[in-house]
């Protein structure tokens, strides 16, 4: 009991638990101009996003999974699983659309500390208001707060964290998850604390889980831990108001590094939702750049049959990562940007369908990527791509993409991201139905309830 | 991503993930000749000395508020709760069984790494047992396994696991619930690797919360994600088969020390849950020694009348762990070794009943404690307490105590845990039907399911 930590505790860290809880328990929200229209437009930008991901991978053989054990405890059907029939209560139904909405690899992307955050803060608040009867408005409120909370913790202890292994989306995850639902059930800033606190004694996800299931369960898991411990703090469930900050506290234990005026700079000024980002492309970021080159080259006319090859000049990062030449099946492709080249070229686009086992073994796929041929360029940066194709009459086509589709710097606008949402929702509600739950995402502010867009995110019987 | 970690990563951890999948898989059990009849002991021991805990704090504030919050969900009745009448879905049974059980902090022990095993493992195996009519015996066959996995892990990761920050009880606690239900569940060893792999990414608590109702969740929420890691397994659920020692799992992300050779070694031949304690007194281990000291003066015909003064001679450590003079409540008296002294001659125990506020207050109480005088002398060690009674005629009894009564040296015997059970379980479930409850703990191996003690454990109508 004498023996000391590995690292030097602080001992003078501020508040930060307090100061957080205050801040999301009193609040004025945006209707009472707490933060920018262009930050409210972003929190929609964020839900819809979310919510296309969960109808897209909602039968997953993931999500199948996850249900099957779920519907063992029998719950009751308090909350819609977006994308299917089945209904499960709220915290079962945060675990599973917290991992549909990550399953596809494809949601938003925080860029400064890699968490993609709607995906334990959303999964948690739908199902709960849906429940609760909460206001659409509400949840937008809770969603800015809680994706403020988790970013600011994650930027506070990123790189560090997360280089140790953690897989910040989950670890910081379920405090986003505990504030936006304890804005959503209107505890106080006390209460508010609580639910912070028995939240930070559960950080979810390591990054050995790459690969696997695992990787989506975390967002899940998160968004589960966050729903109880707010409704848990809500029935007078107790933990340390200093559970973030405390030597013994969950940030010093999980992490090496923690800047805590990451946590109190601007608060309540800068907003984090404004730093999401979405992905156009259903794979890695790095390949982003290569496969916007290629698809504006299809813009500009250039077709497969009549190319003899792809130059392609890219940061040694990309090659490194994601240099796979012959993907054998979709989860290969995703780490090839051969692949990624060739489905921007043939198809104009990168989202699931073109990762498909079917799509990646397609003889002219794997003819397409032969043709790539990739060569390093340190003097590019690794957010760029410089492609050019060379014609079979000898004539060449240059794109130089500077910063991808789906970068702060170049948004997916509205209609790209209308357009992914029928990508993903199409197959599985129709193109007519996934039109109104669109609809209803750009209107979310002022729907009294949560349960007519919920309805609408169910397959018609 | 070219980042390094502060740690260097060890890459060549042996398998322990599948190595202790396959030893819980394929385990032949105890009927096989799989452990001796003590190690079964000790496991019978473990789950009555945990179930006794469990009825004694099931109406504790704790467990109301835990139940109040996981009612919101509407749970089927599929599970007990020792001590109440309520039944609520088995994961949510697993949390508040495991809550209830270490609320006293008077339950079981393994001393090399603080670890309170039967915590996450027993609650989650009484509540899927009581569902799934698995057997007696096959409850008990995964106890031990399930607390051999959490120990193994406790003793490679500790102590710079625990000094870090975490309680070691959550975060092993996971994998022990996990490895348990997996084999109640009869998963073969490739399942039950995934099993372990979802729970890896699940570790639960930070030390921060002690003297929170956060602390008991801690064990509470780690029988929950283990069993619900098994479930999930059971369907198919994937992780990586290297989620613990991968140098990015769950053992080198949460600890700098792992020593894996603490979970390969003599694997199915020393098993953890023999170096088990139970707590016969409902305070820290630390002034154990002085309370058995005291209550042996009172054996030897001290009374409290009687004494002018308590010489107690104790290690540095136990003022500096339990120096607290004058305890204002029951919980500041559990930090007392001067009322714990004063206890133990009074009451000739010191179980929760006397640790109460108004015990504590009581004036004879007040009055035994000021006699008392500590002095620190490090040639005691710190599990010893040499006492002596001056009494009002000028006479001195001595007792030196080695090691006190629940140590390894000097366990409780079966009759003191049937005592300690009374003491917790009568004001609950009345003394006759404790008696019954307590013969059902000790024929529990022969039972064909366990929903007749599961009954038992729940109060008459």
């Amino acid at each position: 009991m004498a023996r000391n930590t590995q690292v030097a505790a602080d001992h003078n860290a501020p508040p930060v638990t307090q100061i957080l809880a205050e801040f999301v328990a009193t609040h004025p929200g945006y209707l009472a101009g707490g933060w920018s229209p262009a930050v409210d437009h972003e929190a929609h930008r964020t839900f819809m996003n979310w919510l296309g991901c969960a109808v897209g991978a909602a039968h997953h053989e993931a999500a199948n999974a996850a249900l099957a054990a779920v519907q063992v405890l029998q719950p009751a059907p308090q909350a819609t699983l977006p994308g299917r029939a089945e209904k499960v209560d709220m915290a079962s139904a945060a675990l599973i659309n917290g991992i549909t909405s990550h399953t596809f690899d494809f949601d938003d992307t925080h860029l400064k500390t890699i968490i993609h955050p709607a995906g334990p803060v959303a999964s948690a608040l739908l199902a709960l208001a849906e429940h609760t009867g909460a206001s659409g408005r509400e949840l937008l409120d809770a969603l800015v707060l809680g994706i403020d909370v988790a970013c600011r913790v994650g930027n506070a202890m990123y790189p560090d964290h997360y280089d140790r292994g953690w897989h910040i989306t989950g670890s910081t995850g379920t405090l986003g998850a505990a504030a936006g639902c304890a804005r959503l059930l209107k505890l106080d800033a006390r209460q508010t604390a609580m639910a912070l606190g028995i939240a930070a004694s559960q950080p979810v996800g390591m990054r050995e889980q790459f690969g696997t299931m695992t990787k989506p369960f975390h967002p899940g898991a998160a968004a589960r831990a966050g729903l109880m411990s707010a409704l848990l703090a809500s029935k007078g469930y107790t933990a340390s108001p200093k559970a973030l900050e405390a030597p013994r506290g969950m940030m010093q234990t999980i992490s090496t590094k923690n800047d805590w005026t990451e946590i109190t700079g601007e608060l309540g000024k800068r907003f984090e939702i404004s730093f999401n980002s979405y992905k156009p492309f259903a794979c890695g970021i790095v390949i982003h750049p290569s496969i916007d080159a290629c698809v504006q080259l299809g813009r500009q006319g250039v077709t497969p049959d009549q190319v003899e090859s792809i130059e392609l000049k890219v940061h040694s990062l990309v090659l490194e990562l994601t240099g796979k030449k012959e993907p054998a099946d979709g989860l290969q492709a995703k780490f090839s940007v051969y692949h990624g080249c060739a489905a921007g070229l043939t198809f104009g686009r990168a989202a699931e369908d073109e990762f498909s086992d079917e799509v990646v073994n397609r003889a002219d796929m794997v003819a397409l990527r032969r043709k790539v041929v990739a060569t390093v360029d340190d003097s590019i940066d690794e957010a760029s791509a410089d492609v050019t194709a060379v014609l079979q009459d000898g004539s060449r086509v240059h794109v130089f993409v500077e910063h991808a589709i789906g970068s702060l710097q170049n948004p997916m606008t509205d209609a790209n991201l209308e357009a992914k949402f029928h990508g993903l929702s199409d197959p599985v509600l129709g193109a007519a139905c996934t039109g109104e739950l669109i609809a209803a995402c750009w209107n979310v502010a002022a729907a009294a309830d949560l349960r007519g867009l919920a309805a609408l995110a169910s397959p018609r019987a």
